[in-house]
């Protein structure tokens, strides 16, 4: 699991820098599918992963609202940050909780916590895989999605 | 782990019902990024799993090209039948082979087990995003990408 989660956090660094290369209008421009629009499909990760981490601690949400980051720089900033949260509870994480339920405050049912944190695997290369057709369609090459070739 | 390939496993049979409302034409038809295709997809989403986790165990590479089995009937008949052998070594798979390094013949390189499985989840969510920018592209709602709600 943690090893999974290394890899979306590297792939995402990736797509930050592979962005750069695109303008700010196409990165905001809405796409049929998926999230909506690239930058829009960045924060979403990041935030629906900081949500969840942060439920699964009986943490309130924190919302940042898409209108106060829309730029690439302030979402990669706002995904760093998170991640000084985020990274440390998933490396601390024991998989002896993966059955342990907890209650998250926007969701009626309770979860196992190992299933929240397959999910947010999951959702995060799921948009990724997104990313990867919107920007071909642009002439960028995508990033690597190859796990086997890393060193997590 | 091997929650993860049962979600797989799940997405992809629903992603099979799901393209029957699609015209073979547009089954076929190049797209760009993504393996091209959304029948290709499926095929490669099967045979790269197949072919790795064939290549774990030691035994040779099975290919039957795509051009020998392209309808959508066909190339689920062939996941299914792929599935009777990958589900069982995925199920029965230890968490304690992780580091055990294999050499796959069409690798110079040695790789972990472990990190060959967490490829294979990698690998198929990164293409299913792909589809359902597609599917969403030709009018047709995708397959939920949901993990957290599924009983798996």
């Amino acid at each position: 699991m943690k090893v999974l989660f290394r890899y979306n956090w590297e792939v995402r660094r990736e797509w930050f820098e592979r962005c750069k290369q695109l303008s700010h209008e196409e990165l905001l421009r809405d796409r049929i599918g998926g999230a909506g629009s690239i930058l829009y499909t960045l924060y979403h990760i990041a935030d629906v992963e900081y949500s969840w981490i942060r439920g699964i601690q009986g943490k309130p949400d924190v919302q940042v609202p898409f209108e106060k980051v829309k730029t690439l720089q302030l979402i990669r900033e706002l995904s760093d940050t998170w991640l000084e949260e985020v990274a440390p509870f998933v490396e601390g994480w024991s998989s002896e909780l993966d059955r342990e339920m907890v209650h998250i405050s926007w969701n009626e049912q309770p979860y196992a916590q190992g299933d929240i944190l397959r999910h947010l695997i999951a959702h995060e290369i799921h948009h990724i895989g997104q990313l990867s057709i919107w920007s071909r369609e642009l002439g960028l090459a995508p990033v690597s999605a190859s796990l086997v070739d890393r060193k997590l």
